[in-house]
């Protein structure tokens, strides 16, 4: 059998081949080919709560195998937080008037997931397969900035991100190289490795012949180099002590967001918006999905589960055989159902993240036409605290930045303002970074997705005790309701948390409905 | 005056008003906006040799100003090094029968230039006044391999580049932290800073609470984390010492290739074929280049300049006012000419690189479909020196990687190979790393550039010394010829180079014909 039979073969056993092929050296790790379950259905009724990714992905499954589908939706719209903000975006936040956007035709930012690590093979695969066109979501960017306000002598001044980068690897090599040359560290090496290890720092910090870190072109020009007599100038590099006191070796802007497995290169976006994605999903099910149906109950009964919800043209009832329910716990929190106590205590205790993000729509690209800022990111220590360059549409007229990206206490505090308030602060502290918000700046719109009716939270985050307790009570159905979303896997925030959990309650619902044993991915 | 249009004035002042923005702080760079001298030529002719990037340059402005160009192209087509090979392309290397590729539609590999930084902005520029699309070009990734040959314990093995960058961050972060600690390194810092700094390299190396390393997810999972108990699973590091003693410290994998100015990211290639750059400006000459011209002699007359050229239909002779010769010097070394000793001498000494690239066409992208690699360039200590997977069409069914990208010694042994020895060597080594090839190989395109007719080198390269003689010998006319090309600049190897060099070819041929005293870039 070749290896891509062998390939197409194993995917049809819903991944039982998988570790035998990992032994056999032919994989790291499980590809995720189109998802294909055993065995048929006899037309069960399925009801799935929330048309969010989890939600779609169960019932495109589901109904692949011949399950009548239901997906109660609250909104308007499918893709919950996979939501790209565009010209006539809508959204409700506790405590303030509807927020409709009017960004210009074409322009967009997504105020859910932006990223797709290049290791998600299942959102990959879904892309894939539903036709998803997708392109390079640039997360690293050297020419960024880090800017730290109030703090030092680097204060209130924009670094290029190189800057700080290359001569904190510079003078870290430079201690390291003279602390192993002088055989005050014990490296467990040999002479001769220790030498190589030394030869290394020289390299990884740009030291001199001397291993001196004294700025090198990796920090960039002051005047580049070009064509005759352009050799080109460096710059003097910043003291050690400046960037340590100006804050800038501090968690807000460590090197770290680029190492994490997650956001390391390679990294993806839709082309078009994330919630390309969503929509794609959409276009299959169209028939499936009620609109403005916002859950008021869920019970288990004798035959099966009931949904009560509410619609514009009054309260609503639906009767199932199971339900898979995706709805986020904080919003579940507040519906009614008849859970054992475990499921009632972690859809209550369970702890979101405050997150929250403002879409700045600009006259024109200065960060890219005066700065060479195509992609990535910038790193404040204030409440923007990351302002994100579009990945897309390079060169051309206009662009949204995402003007600020903040966590817990900063997006508390942000959240807590008004729309106008937010982009007041969003502009207030932009222009300290880009003084062309000043001339340039058009619109913008802001979400806070702990404020946000039918989210009420970022992504579930757990304690290590936590995923012993509550989380473990999620992992099982209550009776026959089946709980989906990423706050039912270890990939919290990620899309493929929410791709991952839905196949698990495909797999599991399908398997008792045709009494087989069936796990997944294995 | 706004700053949009103060910019847009100062770009028709050839640069002029671009230190006093600078000091304005409102640039860190001069920007490359659409070059413009002023005043218009009499219709003079002037001569360009070569319709590579720096000769396509220097007509498409000159042209603009109301000069008579023409370009003599020695082979069929224009573009020079910026080339993309696809089905048709053909070339000739000294002792080597005429190579013609049959890649499949749609399919190519940039047998020159492949990348352009975010921060040449003239060549940004040119793309945008051209119309030229871009996209990214992904030069990081995590994903790709580290591939040691023949030695130590991880010889042999495919290492994931985040694996060694995440354990050598890891252990020299252990060592630092301690020697820091620990007082035996002076960093000339306060206490607290010292202690700031030491929590940075529990971020930087990922080091657990008592600031040992001991793996990190950073460095990727054995079993990936997903659904329900899926927390994944972290493999042990590899040892410091066995990273050492199999080389993955030395040269051949440094780190430093991001790390260079000219290769971090944000990086772009043009859509479709970096050679995509050469068409567009081809596009806008057409009636100026004569093809299938091979110069053989450049004579300084009394009227003017006097050219040579061999072509199908016989010897040719031309007359012009002023000549641009952007004839590679190891091409131009071998015509005739009477330039004085100076120039002659440059032109016969200057170094050129040897370098090389084969294309191999596969049925299937098994990179991103078996092994999660999008785009970036895996490292081996052997021939193949790196192996570039494409930065576009991901997903796509097809694709051709770069087999190896090598130089030097390298390069030579490579390149003196005919090209079915180079395939079985490109397919030998890298079926070591990718065992996918004995089933998915197709085809294969091999350049050798230093063996490569009309250029017989990969680029220029000079030492401190050559840049004070040999160099500066080229930046001036040889009487009314001007030198241009990457080797006129200290851009060396990029299309910048050429784009530069072309604009300041220009402006002192039109500075001396209309009799103004014109500098470029200011």
């Amino acid at each position: 059998m070749s290896r891509r039979k062998f390939l197409q073969h194993s995917s049809r056993l819903a991944g039982g081949a998988y570790p035998a092929m990992m032994a056999m050296g032919l994989l790291q790790e499980a590809p995720a080919h189109p998802f294909h379950l055993p065995g048929d259905a006899k037309g069960e009724h399925i009801i799935i709560l929330g048309a969010g990714l989890a939600g779609l992905t169960a019932a495109y499954e589901l109904q692949k195998l011949g399950y009548r589908c239901t997906i109660l939706e609250a909104r308007e719209r499918a893709g919950g937080r996979c939501w790209s903000v565009r010209k006539g975006s809508v959204t409700t936040e506790t405590g303030q008037p509807t927020q409709k956007a009017a960004f210009e035709e074409g322009l967009y930012f997504n105020a859910g997931p932006s990223r797709i690590p290049h290791h998600h093979q299942i959102t990959l695969q879904y892309c894939k397969e539903l036709n998803v066109p997708l392109q390079v979501y640039n997360n690293v960017n050297e020419s960024a900035y880090y800017f730290s306000e109030g703090k030092g002598p680097l204060s209130n001044k924009k670094i290029r991100v190189r800057e700080v980068h290359n001569d904190v690897r510079g003078y870290l090599s430079e201690l390291l190289a003279k602390a192993v040359d002088s055989h005050q560290v014990d490296a467990a090496l040999t002479k001769e490795d220790a030498q190589k290890v030394v030869e290394y720092l020289r390299a990884e910090g740009g030291l001199d012949l001397d291993k001196l870190y004294k700025a090198s072109a990796r920090r960039g020009y002051v005047e580049a180099p070009g064509a005759g007599e352009k050799a080109g100038r460096i710059a003097d590099p910043h003291t050690l002590s400046a960037i340590v006191s100006s804050g800038l070796l501090d968690p807000d802007f460590y090197n770290v967001a680029e190492y994490t497995y997650e956001l390391q290169m390679t990294m993806f976006q839709a082309v078009g918006g994330m919630d390309m994605i969503a929509k794609a999903f959409e276009k299959k099910l169209t028939t499936l999905i009620q609109f403005n149906a916002a859950v008021t109950a869920i019970r288990n009964t004798e035959k099966g589960v009931q949904v009560n919800y509410k619609t514009p043209a009054g309260d609503k009832s639906l009767q199932g055989d199971y339900c898979i329910c995706t709805i986020p716990l904080p919003v579940l929190s507040n519906i009614d159902h008849n859970f054992s106590s475990g499921v009632s205590r972690a859809i209550d205790y369970a702890n979101y993240i405050k997150t929250g993000k403002i879409g700045l729509q600009f006259k024109r690209r200065f960060w890219e036409e005066d700065e060479n800022i195509y992609g990535g990111i910038t790193h404040t220590n204030n409440e923007l605290t990351q302002l994100f360059y579009p990945s897309n549409d390079y060169l051309g007229k206009k662009g949204i930045l995402i003007g600020y990206y903040n966590f817990n206490e900063k997006a508390k505090l942000v959240g807590d303002l008004s729309f106008a308030q937010r982009q007041q602060l969003a502009l207030q502290k932009g222009r300290l970074i880009h003084p062309q918000y000043d001339q340039e700046f058009e619109q913008a719109f802001s979400v806070s997705w702990h404020k946000t009716q039918y989210n009420l939270g970022g992504w579930a985050v757990y304690s290590g005790e936590e995923r012993q307790t509550l989380y473990k009570a999620l992992l099982a159905p209550d009776k026959n309701v089946y709980f989906a979303g990423e706050h039912t896997t270890y990939l919290n925030s990620w899309m493929a948390g929410a791709f991952e959990s839905a196949r698990v309650a495909a797999t599991a619902v399908h398997g008792r409905v045709s009494e087989q044993r069936l796990t997944y991915p294995r």
